[in-house]
């Protein structure tokens, strides 16, 4: 790695829940891992007129509870807030610029990152007022936190805005799945091995299934949560990029360019999803009181902030398909949800069937291969095979070969935000989204979104602690397939 | 399973090794396991003098010694005991026969097995005494030990003699590699599962190897042992099977002949070795003094009843090429030796790499996907994938995905015998060889023994403990490649 030694890291928003959960505790752990030069030098800012010892007390109430104790080194900790700052900067209002400028005036011409963890709308803004005060050089990075935007028109807006002040090569749009250890492990499986590619399209595979389920509920983000829905806050970013890094051709290089060239393609190549077949290749759900790991969870209706008569969907439920030679016939199944049975993220690969039965019927047989990529709550890869049962006769039995990443590599797993970061650092944008990639996933989520205020049927009604309504079913019963549900 | 309830089991040579050490326990576990009908009888036959009583005391100790103590149950056994009887008859001396035609004269018109556990010139001179005595229908069958003959002349000869008395049908020739839990599923994992087919052939597989390695010398069995050697003992039986059961076209089902076909041609596709290429294709090597597992052991021209000029090979190594669509280009190699470091036996087929590195470098990047096929000691199969190692950046490391049958399947392995002795009974011949197979491995293996006689050139020694000759570290490495060492 080309390690920087001068530095500056710079978080907008940085009183917030993921400065303080997430961003600064990966910069502890890469500090007591020796991988911080002395030359780094961080700085939050946020509204909240903070002292900075106010701040690292904050911080370091945040940090102690969400680092493992373990992990948590009080001197490496010291040593790590010598490199810490704060400064009591409003976002929305550009004229206190001003002190950040003094503050960087302290060092010399560096490296700068501004990681904006705020409101997408005052992305745009705060650039400009970086800008203005001279704070945006060649050598300036931008970090974008999703979601940026609603829709295609709000997203290129924003990004238009900071497009005007940072070349492409200068922004980080973040998606923080493509952080996952398992997500990097998809690209090492996928390229790393000979015996994939041949396996990897319509020919061998039947079908693709990718779930995100959450045990939570919207919880105190009824909000943010509202106005958004599971199609944005899931599908749009997330999923789509896991659809994109399992789907796309196998690129010249892991280059960002040649990476996300291949994933534009993939979703330009997503069939169209409208009016016309909405209830044929998508179901939407919203939870209503049940049950979830034992205790009684009320409906999304009851949750706080959220309007009474509220239509937006806490699952979805896709058949995606893609437009090419390699995927042509192949089913996506994606699927996401709140208050459903498990907290999981995965990945299924389902091969087809043998095209001709040689082994004897037996009642397990006509279960096909399949791939799992974990992604949590533990990382991992599967391999389901058929093999015989030892004994007499030829009785085939489905198991797994199994990779627990935790358990072959004993060590601590990376937080994908640490990843992510250090990527940044290094100015590799290979694991960040490009403009027109986040365009054209829009572009495939808007006409869902049209598709669905045009049907003007309210979600279906799902019990807490199911797996999503019944018609979730029906849409992959439709090609004679089920979901993946044990696990 | 359809199980004959009436059935008489005649084993030749039940005094030998083999029945008291295999097949008749292989019987007892039958019993135990409930699977053996009261219908039932065992009766041995041997040239010594001895009452059933004096059978019953020799075979008790016998088992006593090979059963595991957890395994041997007194109860069971008395009552397995009560349907075993014995007859002093001499193989060689069909008058004899006489008194098994009485014996046979106490039950009706029943399915009859002839397990001819004795030297292979015996065969045809004992069918011929048991067809003279009216002991041969249709319902008769004839089980043939392995070694069967020394070339394709001797072989045919045998075949010839036994084939006059029973139809092919009738006739069952043990290879006791084909009973092994693992050659089983190497049938279910290449016909269960879909996604190996589209793998399993030149475009993806670099090279095959396949290895029985042991750690003994040629021990007591040296008056067998030394006109024979390793190319008949092992390669022309064994190494043979295997090669055909992995390269074998699929077939349209498992039947004894659909299988049958397949394997036979792959022999026939096996690209001649002859005096022009025997030096590039082969190597046969002769164990010297050393030292196996920690213990010193002497070479082999010291070995009792060893000449000591002896030329016969303990090892061999061989590079097989088949000649046909499928694998054209793909060198199969075989090696099996004694006095080597470990008593094993595997198929590793090595994938080809991958065809552009997308990856950056790294010092592993460059290890081949391989799947492992463990025949013994412990049976089961592993997958070598490369992985990405977890934390920052992207460095792969191959690890196996593994499946350990002992592990995965907690029950008792079945030893080969009781699986073909299973198959005899339920008249199933797909795990026995055809006389066009065996006369078919003979045709590739007689030249190469002509080859060796014709170079007349001593077999090359290497220290008993070492992995053979460095002559066969050369032959694959002609083709770039490396036997598999580490485990």
């Amino acid at each position: 790695m080309s390690v920087l030694s001068n530095f500056d890291l710079i978080f907008f928003g940085a009183t917030g829940d993921l400065a303080l959960r997430k961003l600064l505790p990966a910069l502890y752990f890469a500090y007591r891992d020796g991988k911080q030069p002395a030359g780094w030098r961080i700085l939050g800012l946020a509204r909240r007129d903070l002292t900075r010892d106010d701040y690292l007390s904050l911080l370091g109430d945040a940090c102690r509870h969400h680092i493992p104790a373990a992990d948590f080194d009080d001197k490496a900790w010291n040593a790590f807030c010598e490199h810490v700052d704060y400064l009591s900067v409003d976002g929305t209002d550009p004229a206190g610029f001003a002190a950040l400028k003094d503050w960087f005036a302290q060092s010399g011409e560096r490296v700068r990152v501004f990681y904006l963890s705020t409101a997408a709308r005052l992305f745009g803004p705060i650039c400009e007022g970086l800008a203005q005060h001279g704070l945006v050089t060649p050598q300036t990075r931008v970090v974008l936190e999703k979601p940026l935007g609603h829709d295609c028109a709000s997203a290129e807006a924003i990004n238009e805005a900071v497009g005007s002040i940072f070349a492409e090569r200068q922004i980080f749009r973040i998606d923080h799945y493509l952080g996952k250890e398992t997500v990097q492990n998809l690209l090492a499986l996928r390229f790393g091995n000979s015996i994939f590619e041949p396996l990897w399209n319509r020919g061998s595979v039947r079908d693709v299934q990718i779930t995100i389920s959450e045990q939570v509920g919207v919880e105190e983000r009824g909000e943010y949560y509202d106005p958004s829905g599971a199609l944005r806050d899931m599908v749009q970013s997330h999923m789509l990029q896991l659809l994109c890094i399992l789907a796309m051709e196998p690129p010249t290089n892991i280059d960002a360019d040649a990476v996300r060239d291949e994933k534009l393609k993939v979703l330009r190549a997503l069939r169209p999803i409208t009016a016309a077949n909405i209830k044929e290749k998508t179901v939407r759900g919203q939870y209503r009181a049940g049950a979830v790991a034992g205790k009684p969870v009320p409906g999304y209706l009851e949750e706080a902030d959220i309007p009474p008569d509220s239509q937006t969907e806490t699952y979805v439920a896709i058949k995606a398909e893609i437009d090419n030679w390699r995927w042509s016939g192949v089913p996506f199944f994606l699927r996401t949800g709140k208050r459903l049975p498990e907290r999981m993220a995965e990945i299924v690969v389902n091969f087809r069937q043998v095209p001709h039965a040689i082994l004897p019927p037996s009642t397990n047989s006509a279960e096909p291969n399949r791939l799992v990529i974990r992604l949590q709550p533990d990382e991992g890869v599967k391999l389901f095979l058929l093999v015989k049962v030892p004994g007499e006769g030829m009785r085939v039995k489905p198991v797994a070969l199994d990779l627990d990443f935790a358990e072959t590599f004993k060590h601590r797993q990376w937080e994908a935000y640490e990843r992510l970061l250090r990527e940044v650092i290094q100015g590799n944008l290979t694991l960040f989204m490009r403009r027109d990639e986040l365009a054209a996933a829009w572009r495939w989520v808007d006409p869902i979104l049209e598709g669905w205020r045009a049907m003007d049927e309210p979600p279906k009604p799902y019990t807490a602690g199911t797996w999503g309504p019944a018609a979730a079913s029906a849409l992959i019963l439709r090609d004679g397939l089920a979901w993946r549900e044990e696990t």
